[in-house]
């Protein structure tokens, strides 16, 4: 068996991560991440008629610049493996509908692009892939409207809200490459949930999560990593996980960092407690950790995506919120 | 490459099933394959106060049964994959958040019960996992306010529209076991779409997904299957994957059926075009195919579920409905 510790599976052969393909808004364009990203756009609406259409159109182009990139053509690419917060995952389905590749759906709200990355690592190891893309979205506006409220009421967010990213990230994974950055270990989190029912404090709802899957992760392999991100907690998360393991005298703070406090200048952009959506952590890794790895500034990486498996109708129905968090550690 | 033909992954070491445990509600109960589900609950809430939370005391149930009838305990279970229908998949994060496993959470509409075994069954093989919990569930009350109207409004159905099932079923994937059902070949499909718009016609929309997934997993393995199993097209779907292959001079006619015609008795429970829901082939796979395999009524099964990737808003906004299947090959 492939596992270790409880609940970590390791990548025996390599699972090279080979590119990626990052697009963001223009708010994110014009956060510190700006000029790293592969591609901004300015209309949030991409001359689409609706911004669902639009979240789809930056699924779909993120795929096919990130094929078109590196001549992959599709009899290449074993499978697709994507989702998004969308209900029924649109962007996701209709992505797929228009790339045409074998294509597993995938739920886990912001957690998604680890949850993809680790699946496909897995897939790829166990023999059945040799190359896989893994892909990922979100959308301002389309989130607000289906999550939250209407934008055109123009109502007053609140200090704990976080700002959900327009993006999306294509990852490619191999069996083949030479160098380069490699998945090693996957630890697929369980649903911790403290009762936190506030939409507007997700960071707080998914805290608990990231926590109990980092823990995990670094019990069962052991590795003491250069640098440790989640993705997306926001500030109010990150502290609540900072103050976890403080708690437990295992401070990570020094080598700790959240990608919705990396993609905005929190304070000049006005997003609040930080940036969240599955783009969040998606084009956060694409355009920098990712970066950083083949740059040679760190060489292990533990990249952790959260999400708040948040319906609004389980909370009309008094329900809280279930948080999740999946990880992948990335050595180089 | 574990992999035949151009997109079916073979299984080479055994990956058995189980066992499998499946409760549905009433009107299943008076169906043709009434005695032969484990339970059959008579109130559509089941004691809960609403339809959601009926749905996940399905599926919660489900994997409890399946696990105290074996008793198998939670560090054996290295991981449960769910899925369902309704927005983000409140059934599936809120039974595994009372599960307390490690968790892949899908999203393939009705496709999903082969989703989670396909997914599962390649997880063993690769050698990261000993036993994996694969579940689905629906509900007619909860997927018909979510899907299309709500149920006080009392309207007519359409004669092509389908019956969603109220329903789950948990299969136990291992790679420990001695003969029993073993999975052998899976099949993921990618996304097929004609055009169709009707939300009431949703066995239009799938049996071309249908189509595509079974003529190439029978090219790829060129395996004469003793039964094909779609799930769920009804009447109409399966009518039309009929006339497709009879036009490829290919009919699998004699060997072919589809759980949305199984379940109910179309005639006299009045669900128009049959059953649907992820539930409905979950449900027919888990009381009545399994028991066929394990009984040596057919030794080789190809279990076919289909998902009309559906989204309200997406309809809304003009879009069609994108089908897709997925495909799991079984032999005893």
């Amino acid at each position: 068996m492939k596992k270790i510790g409880k609940q970590t599976f390791s990548i025996k052969d390599n699972v090279f991560i080979r590119d990626t393909y990052t697009i963001v808004g223009k708010k994110e364009g014009q956060g510190p991440l700006g000029n790293k990203f592969h591609m901004v756009v300015e209309d949030d609406l991409w001359g689409e008629d609706s911004w669902e259409k639009s979240e789809l159109k930056f699924q779909k182009t993120a795929v096919e610049k990130l094929m078109e990139a590196n001549q992959l053509k599709k009899n290449q690419i074993d499978l697709m493996i994507s989702g998004d917060l969308l209900n029924q995952i649109t962007s996701s389905s209709f992505a797929a509908r228009a790339i045409q590749l074998p294509y597993i759906g995938v739920y886990g709200a912001c957690s998604t692009m680890a949850l993809t990355m680790g699946l496909g690592s897995l897939l790829i190891d166990g023999g059945f892939a040799e190359n896989i893309i893994c892909v990922t979205s979100s959308h301002f506006c389309s989130a607000e409207r289906q999550y939250r409220l209407p934008l055109e009421m123009g109502g007053q967010r609140h200090m704990s809200a976080q700002w959900t990213v327009t993006g999306s990230a294509a990852v490619w994974l191999s069996k083949n490459g030479s160098g380069g950055p490699r998945i090693k270990n996957v630890t697929f989190g369980k649903i911790t949930d403290l009762g936190v029912k506030d939409a507007n404090n997700m960071g707080a709802a998914m805290a608990p999560a990231a926590y109990d899957t980092l823990n995990q992760h670094i019990k069962d392999t052991g590795i003491d990593y250069d640098l440790i991100v989640t993705g997306d907690l926001g500030t109010v998360g990150k502290g609540i996980v900072n103050k976890m393991f403080n708690e437990d005298n295992n401070s990570i703070e020094k080598k700790y960092d959240d990608c919705g406090t990396i993609i905005f200048d929190i304070e000049k952009q006005d997003v609040h407690s930080g940036g969240s959506g599955c783009g969040c952590s998606a084009t956060v890794f694409g355009a920098f950790l990712y970066r950083k790895l083949l740059d040679g500034d760190i060489k292990k990486l533990l990249f952790t995506s959260t999400g708040a498996l948040h319906s609004p109708t389980a909370t009309l129905q008094g329900e809280s919120i279930p948080g999740i968090a999946h990880s992948v550690g990335i050595e180089i």
